[in-house]
């Protein structure tokens, strides 16, 4: 049996429910956080963390629970699920609103769920298929994935296994996942804003020897790129071999993707 | 005690509970319709499910429910509630999806609650603000209202009491009504698309010795309008006396929002 966290009160996730006039069901409001375990232990807590009670300060989401009992009550829920490597989501909604439209106490949701890497993903690489879009509140990590899960019937049409977005010729991001490239002339660029600013990006900003930029990247870039990937905390880095049916590059993963994963799993302790 | 229905299941509305795992909550994915009741009997229902059916089959959600069925079951909750005047909502979600993105059985969650219909409303009005903005997939009713509800401190900060959507010098639509001006040479006009096709404004489209327009309607067209009005199912017609600090025509409730309303009126059987 598993567990999830509500409010507060641990409960097996077969009966962990919510009221239908929160405002997640009512509005689709309410923020969310991802981050993984490895061995038990929370990788890149903190900046999660820093993330989550950001996008629910922007939200007007006060969350009942403090930054240490949160982390106390994580740590409860690894415990009793024993699940050493897991994803773990915090969603805070709106709340049980009396109007279903006005802001209430915000519902907190704590539910983990095992996570498996797959090592050959990284040899694999994926496909991405643009469409012009613009998510709204791009950079709190709300729980809108309207666009996005619209959208898979239109992902596969193009034989693609994700999405990219651009809009006004700027390069944005994937609906779960940061979007990188190496340019013509070889820098490493990521677009600077208008995006959610992922945990993992952060990481790979922080290699200064690569010289990564954030920055204004043109759609019209992609096509004479060397290499592109994309980053998350689930996908850490996954090489793109084609955009919109074109290679990228050599159409293989390239070599600073490689050595960029290759860091990362250092800092995060090897696969899984 | 209020009643609620899950799923073809009557249960009170303080049981009324869906799992943590389904789509609305997780990623924000769900539609609705709402509809009004008078002396116990549903209001333009046939529109109302018309346009349910039609927001469900976009977002490639089947409701097990059909038609006729789902007929029974609001006959029903209108029954055990026992108000006659209410508003009711048919949510359909994305379903307690697996894998937290991809779409499973839909939830079909249908809530009551009574309404009362203030009729010094009319004669108030309501003040405007305008914000650049597009809601996405505008046609359908989706239960996105993210913007709509994070606006909500920039609206009182304004002195108005709704927001007025507009992208690329066209107007758009309020987060939960229709906009419609008088113009400068007395053209009835509502914006005519990359919006929600509300029920009233369909109402009012059949109208045709008042020869509405569903056209493009430029933000700046608005500083020279007659008149202005709002209209929704709960809001009949409310007239826009101020927008972004500035009176509409005379600053009051104008005549071609009286006449409309009253015919209206005459259409639902009085106010309540």
């Amino acid at each position: 049996m598993s567990y999830a966290i509500i409010n507060g009160a641990i409960v097996p996730e077969s009966e962990a429910k919510v009221l239908i006039s929160d405002l997640s069901i009512q509005r689709g409001y309410g923020i969310f956080d991802y981050f993984r375990t490895r061995a038990g232990q929370p990788v890149f807590l903190e900046d999660h963390l820093d993330r989550f009670y950001h996008s629910a300060s922007v939200m007007r989401l006060s969350p009942e629970v403090d930054r240490e009992r949160l982390k106390h009550l994580l740590a409860e829920l690894i415990e009793i699920n024993g699940a050493p490597n897991a994803g773990i989501r915090i969603t805070l909604t709106g709340g049980y609103s009396e109007n279903g439209y006005t802001l209430a106490a915000p519902n907190l949701l704590i539910t983990l769920a095992p996570y498996h890497y797959d090592p050959a993903s990284f040899d694999k690489g994926i496909k991405l298929v643009t469409h012009d879009f613009q998510r709204q509140l791009p950079e709190v990590k709300t729980i809108d994935y309207l666009q996005a899960i619209y959208l898979q019937p239109f992902i596969r049409e193009h034989e693609a296994d994700d999405v990219l977005y651009h809009q006004n010729g700027a390069v944005r991001e994937c609906p779960r996942a940061n979007f990188w490239a190496v340019t013509e002339n070889g820098t490493l660029v990521t677009p600077a804003d208008r995006i959610l600013k992922g945990v993992t990006r952060k990481m790979i900003l922080g290699m200064e020897d690569l010289r990564p930029q954030a920055a204004h990247l043109p759609l019209s870039a992609l096509s004479t790129a060397r290499e592109a990937f994309i980053t998350s905390t689930t996908k850490i880095v996954t090489p793109v071999t084609h955009i919109d049916g074109l290679p990228i590059g050599s159409g293989r993963p390239g070599p600073v993707a490689k050595a960029i994963f290759d860091r990362l799993l250092g800092m995060r302790g090897g696969y899984e």
